[in-house]
């Protein structure tokens, strides 16, 4: 079965439309999906920008919500857009990592970007991340967030953003085909259809 | 019928994209296409960029020449990497908008790109557009390069080109199905199917 590995930032836009698409287009595919949360913060920061660029550049800022709008509408996604953005992504992606291998990881994953861009939660407090773990099926949030915390969870998102950063990711969400790179949720399709 | 603004730039690789296969999705949705040349060098000045984000941002650039080979392979549309990249295509613009309502505007249009990103050849020079102009089906080329110089047409582009800044308008191609703005060859679609 091919595998396609699907970067995402919690903090993203498109990822959201991503992530809440994929799974019947990758079944029916018939391609297993590896989630690969990771940051964006420092791939953004080597090229100088301290913020989401939709933020620096107003008129791409203004026009990525208005498409957000347009395509969960299309898409059939809830979406609300949050009062704060971007939100932080780093205990969210540190939690994902650690559920790795557990039944709950991929509705956790769905869950958080929910909360951040259907429901307008503060995905960064530890509250919200126990409750998404807890609708997910985790039985015990608390161990996953003490887990999350843990030095080898915090090393391992680390080198994984870096070795994002040196594959030539450079936005979220990115998924690889074998080295195959593709940037967007457009490229969804695409991506599975990959040889 | 319903008309669509198609917004292009003569030195942009997704405009090449755009105009190669737009018309025959048009005529199925039984939409007209208005095509507005533009500039990008202005609004990327606006931004603070001097080049390309393509150029200024390696790793974004690097996609984009892929994801260009991909996308053209999938459409069936002649490409090739250009020697120099970006082009300019004030020219070019100029032509364009001078041969609005001529029967070779469509096939100019198509042969610049063509020309640019199939060829690799100088669109910033005056042989060069001679040609296309000749192949597009102009009678006297020569005519309409001289046309594309007087007064009217230069504001024009200019004052075009302020008017895409000023609603939203931030690369190219973009789109406007009335005041509903679209931006990249990736929704084409969209676009065309906007109430």
């Amino acid at each position: 079965m091919k595998t396609l590995e699907v970067w995402i930032e919690f903090g993203s836009t498109y990822s959201h439309v991503a992530v809440q698409r994929i799974e019947p287009l990758a079944e029916a595919a018939g391609v297993s999906l590896r989630y690969r949360p990771f940051l964006l913060g420092p791939l953004f920061k080597n090229v100088g920008w301290n913020d989401s660029p939709f933020n620096i550049y107003p008129d791409k800022g203004a026009y990525m919500w208005r498409d957000m709008e347009r395509l969960c509408r299309k898409h059939g996604i809830p979406f609300q857009r949050p009062s704060r953005f971007p939100r932080n992504g780093l205990l969210a992606a540190r939690v994902a990592l650690a559920g790795e291998d557990q039944a709950w990881q991929v509705p956790f994953i769905r869950g958080v970007f929910m909360a951040n861009f259907a429901l307008d939660r503060e995905i960064a407090e530890p509250e919200c991340i126990a409750e998404v773990l807890r609708e997910a099926g985790a039985d015990d949030p608390q161990h996953w967030l003490t887990r999350a915390g843990e030095h080898d969870i915090k090393t391992r998102l680390r080198n994984d953003t870096e070795r994002a950063r040196a594959r030539g990711v450079f936005g979220a969400p990115s998924f690889f085909a074998g080295d195959e790179l593709f940037w967007g949720q457009d490229r969804i399709e695409d991506a599975l259809s990959w040889p």
